[in-house]
């Protein structure tokens, strides 16, 4: 995919705002474009938008303590956002080689992806069916994604698999960026509507779901995008695993379980009117818009992490990673 | 809502086609008026189809067989246009009075929505939560509606419901057209996206489920759009009563179970293209696009018809309407 790439100096973005329809790579030079790219989803997913900000660390010519300020102010709710910075601004300190510093925080990336990934595909057999929900793939990392790493790594192995994606309302992440992204590494994909995940399941069509996490609690609860749980309800009736992917540091130890987490609420305009020619509901119509759900951890089979397959009991096998 | 009206021998027609953003009604005069305001879905829902072709056959001056054959083939596979048709041509056949057939047809539309809705509310208490998924109400029938005919009826005794109405893709029913006569009958309604059922759900926001059927077999398994089997999954889950509402005319004693009804795919385009600016996905892209889904009966509360509440075991208490 190549959604990050670092060559003559220069850091090379594809601008996931126009995808899929056009794919035009972006080359950030100021504090400015770097900001604009961040905020205006132009690169999105927490690893990736790390990434960015590191190699605008390193390249943009500014005080360093105020870039970082500047760049951070971008998400302000991107953990990973500030961490990164924060590594770059420590480097800088320290005297180190910021470019070899913001290509380390990449390869370490492409490390961790690329061990959830090898885990999850010890998990499947050729030829499965996989559901997944949202987008938790490349475009939202450095290489293979969380979500859909085994998918990604598995075609590099020769693994044919079948994989349905729900386009995923009100934002669409599956249809705009997880069909294009897996049509674009020629992995069989299909695009359902999330309504008909419950009909491909009862058709024998898929063997495992694989979808990442943005939260996940001490005892294995886990906050996705909205529309996650609605798919481990459904694997559970049809007893199809339901497998979380994502890097340990998504642990939040802080947090006991699933009701501690905070949901976002956005707004209507994205239910009612952002994508469509017109508008779907009347103006006055009252819209609820919950940007994430809560999976109870009853309904997870296994999280995969860069440190391995972790089962239950969740609670005491997460705090083994400590 | 009045969206078939008859007066001063002219049938109006509130044109769904253009809902939610216009409300214009139509007078079909001719039998092509007629033919095309059936086939572009000016009318839709299976009563409110035969009551306008009911009317066409009273008022429209040509002959009565070839009128029929025309009306039929708008939309071959509406079983209630054809019966509409056929009985208003016996009544031409025996000289009766075919605008007091028409009105008598929609008459008894009204009653057995009614008796319909009067059961439903039984199952009902002020102030509840409801969830609905696409659109079974007044604008599909003559008043009231089936799956929203308990909360139309409901309203005028002075109920208060709080219902939540599933935008129901890829077509959109539940944000065009049940949102919209909810909100027009001043029924509190909020608009979700489907993959958000399961959070109010689990929100405590709903106490009970209230859904159309296309079709019902022997043993209650119900089609109905696509998606209304996830949320008898997510009821069930939730221990949430689901209930299906519809005429005794949708039970089809020929049908076994669910497995043998038969379900329309329908193209790509509707989830890709029809309703958005630019299209969501690759042009590559392959999608599958099933318009109904089947809900087993295990997970229904109740059927509930104009002859009465009907419970499990489904296969002996249905057989008893025959």
């Amino acid at each position: 995919m190549n959604n990050l790439r670092f060559e003559n100096n220069t850091l090379y973005l594809l601008d996931q705002s126009l995808l899929p329809q056009e794919e035009v790579y972006i080359t950030p030079k100021t504090k400015e474009d770097y900001y604009f790219a961040i905020k205006n989803l132009q690169v999105r997913g927490a690893p990736a938008i790390g990434i960015a900000a590191a190699f605008a660390m390193a390249l943009v010519d500014e005080d360093k303590e105020e870039l970082k300020k500047y760049l951070d102010s971008a998400r302000p709710t991107a953990v990973n956002l500030s961490w990164a910075t924060k590594r770059m601004l420590a480097a800088y300190k320290d005297g180190k080689d910021l470019i070899e510093e913001a290509k380390a925080i990449y390869d370490e990336d492409v490390e961790m992806c690329r061990k959830i990934s090898e885990y999850g595909l010890s998990l499947l057999k050729d030829g499965y069916g996989i559901l997944t929900h949202c987008n938790a793939g490349e475009l939202a990392t450095s290489r293979y994604g969380t979500g859909l790493g085994p998918l990604l790594l598995g075609k590099e192995k020769g693994y044919n698999f079948h994989v349905y994606t729900d386009e995923t309302r009100p934002l669409l992440q599956g249809a705009r960026l997880t069909s294009y992204e897996l049509e674009k590494a020629g992995i069989d994909v299909t695009l359902i509507c999330d309504s008909m995940a419950s009909t491909v399941m009862k058709e024998g069509k898929i063997n495992a779901v694989l979808v990442g996490a943005d939260r996940i609690a001490s005892n294995g609860d886990t906050a996705n995008k909205i529309g996650t749980n609605t798919v481990a309800i459904l694997a559970n009736y049809y007893s199809i695993p339901f497998y979380v992917l994502a890097p340990t540091s998504s642990v939040d130890f802080s947090i006991e379980g699933g009701d501690d987490i905070t949901i976002e609420e956005r707004e209507s305009e994205e239910i009612k009117e952002m994508f469509f020619k017109t508008p779907s509901a009347l103006k006055e119509t009252k819209c609820f818009n919950p940007a994430f759900d809560v999976t109870d951890s009853s309904l997870i089979t296994a999280i995969i992490t860069e440190k391995g397959i972790i089962r239950k009991p969740f609670k005491e096998n997460l705090e083994k990673l400590k």
